[in-house]
């Protein structure tokens, strides 16, 4: 089969220009959900998207739809995309690649004056990162029905600032209602954010499923006191229990092997000054496992965790749980027609497990999704230091093309 | 010796409505430094010292002195004072009991028509707490002249705003220079903020000196990541540091009997946000001990608990020093005046140290200094179990008054 090829410079060329939005001395990017950065990076895409023909409009949540239209009025379109918000100490790949791979791919259907049976829609989600406003995925999952529209608008930043003013703020409080949109299927690539394609040398990674996840709040109550005149035996030191918490959080993933994960990335105290002891500390924190029963028993360890601290210290520890994802399974079709594009391009690829979530798992319920990874160079991600180079970046957009190409036929 | 006594139910009832200013629903009270809450508490403190006949004037960092006159114009005056600032989770007492005890000697002094030779000046001191704005002791401290004008001015808020600005806010950036008033010398009732006193059923503790503390901030360094994908053998995560060195803190103080103190209240993460491994934290901490060798010997300890920690989990960690008080030795004249005053009015008394830094610790520079204690009830502070009886509170201020009288005579 004559398979096309995308303008791989033009790809580079276009994540340089949009990683300079919010971009970082060292070479990172940040651009915090609904921020100025964002809303300037949201400019370019639609400037770029118009440029390539495409029709663009804005729903309620902000996410944006850039359309080319296909021959038969009657088809639903194939869908792609990605974000292009980040973490505060975010890379330049993260999200914004995936946007701009779908961008490449139209560009070259234009040049080469293609037309497709079925429309495509290329999207850019609002707050994959949940970095800013919590929870993460918060575009799509409105979109699919996961989230309220509601819920989602009253969200707020932790300086107060809603979802719903800050869309306002920006001018991607869009006209159109969100959903009622019926995507045929979906396609997202995104860099792979940790060291697995690297370390096995594969081009492209096909997910074919997710780790299980559990996210929680531990709420940890103790007594505020005076730092100095209260002896250390009279005190109920909220944020020590938070403290040895953390570290049980530390210990459970690493007794789990190479895909046991846990994190407590997230903490408020209740007071923060130098002169209390916090009577308060809300730690976000999750547990994370490719197998389900061992994320389960990661969990319960998790709870006893959290009863022992709070008997050893005089602690109230309560564990709510506030978001999960997986185990998803991924569409096999959709996703066999990423493979067959990879192989058929000549590109070496493995299937693999997707460890965090990305907007094609709320996809998943709405319509047959794929998802798949290029390799980080540097394993990392969130970080500066995240890195895919040109070849990987146009490999994984020539699957991208290829892929919807034939979904779209 | 005649012995006079104040007027205990209205000294009580002052506490009372000084207490509804920031007063929180359990019975505390927030009032942090220059916050509106504390203008309100600033304002009444005025209005009350000029009815008591008192000459009002604020300095360029916002201390409030009210001067009664005495009757030897070139004497110098006798000083008292607290402050009018809490911490977030405050009580009624820390601090205004010092001001208000103060202010009913002064009217006591009224009622009776008594005139002094020296001039008693009461003092409300700025931002005692060092809550809001950090460092602690800060309008005594400038006054003394062991902090500058300026460096007190530029400090900063977390939500940015500096002192100066918050001064002129409040409408307190005084006219009155910093310093040049010359005390001859000064006096604070201040409650116990532990439970000796209580436990020993003293009625009045008598300061002869201080725990030695040093408080620094440490700075934890990793590196950002994705807290999914990143194994965790690849993580180098500020958070989990600072969570061992918050464990080792504690254990620290615990491990030096009573008199052992040590605290991490208040930590900054670089970024706080649920989907990133935090790249630094910044934890403030202190150690503290009645004996100074003791003291240092703790610090020895923090210190070769950074070294391990940052050893054991990759990571850098800088321990700067950035504030110490202590051990002082209070003035044996000044202090017997409070001593004898309180064995006269036939009160139970004891020396005791203080752990906590109060404004009186910068004052033992710039004049003899006493500084005495009334019992807390629940031992607690800095809380809204913070309590000390009507009795408690007149006690002290009948020891007060009699001190400065013989002081100012």
């Amino acid at each position: 089969m004559n398979m096309l090829r995308v303008n791989g410079d033009r790809l580079w060329s276009s994540l340089t220009e949009m990683g300079g939005i919010g971009g970082t001395p060292g070479g990172g990017c940040r651009r915090l959900a609904l921020s100025e950065e964002e809303r300037q990076a949201r400019d370019l895409f639609c400037r770029w998207a118009r440029e390539a023909g495409c029709e663009v409009t804005v729903d309620a949540i902000g996410n944006i739809f850039a359309r080319r239209e296909g021959t038969d009025p009657d088809a639903s379109p194939v869908a792609m995309g990605s974000h292009l918000d980040t973490v505060p100490t975010g890379g330049r790949f993260d999200g914004a690649y995936g946007v701009l791979a779908g961008l490449e791919a139209l560009r070259r259907l234009d040049d080469l004056g293609l037309r497709t049976r079925r429309p495509i829609e290329l999207v850019s989600w609002t707050n994959e990162e949940g970095a800013r406003f919590s929870p993460m995925t918060m575009g799509s999952s409105v979109f699919t029905g996961a989230m309220t529209l509601d819920f989602a608008l009253s969200r707020r930043d932790p300086a107060g600032l809603g979802v719903g003013e800050a869309l306002q703020q920006i001018g991607y409080a869009g006209d159109a209602p969100v959903g009622g949109r019926s995507f045929a299927s979906y396609f997202e690539v995104h860099i792979e954010q940790g060291p697995l394609l690297k370390e096995g040398g594969e081009q492209i990674g096909i997910v074919t499923g997710s780790f299980k996840a559990r996210y929680f709040v531990a709420t940890i109550k103790g007594e505020p006191a005076h730092v100095g005149p209260t002896p250390m035996t009279d005190r109920r030191d909220a944020m020590v229990g938070a403290a040895a918490l953390t570290l049980e959080i530390d210990r459970i993933g690493r007794a789990h092997g190479r895909d046991g994960r846990s994190n407590a990335p997230y903490l408020e105290l209740d007071p923060n000054v130098r002169g209390v002891i916090p009577q308060e500390v809300r730690l976000s924190c999750d547990v994370r496992h490719s197998d389900p029963d061992t994320a389960l028993a990661m969990e319960e360890e998790l709870r006893d965790a959290c009863r022992r601290i709070a008997g050893e210290r005089n602690l109230s520890i309560d564990l709510d749980q506030y978001f999960e994802f997986g185990p998803i399974r991924c569409d096999r079709a959709t996703s066999a027609i990423v493979r067959d594009a990879a192989s058929e391009l000549g590109f070496s690829h493995r299937d693999i497990l997707t460890v965090a979530s990305h907007d094609a798992v709320p996809m998943m319920d709405h319509c047959p999704s794929a998802l798949f990874f290029i390799p980080s160079e540097t394993g990392i991600s969130h970080s500066e230091k995240e890195y895919s180079t040109p070849e990987q970046c146009r490999d994984g957009a020539d699957v991208l093309l290829n892929a919807v190409l034939r979904a779209a036929a």
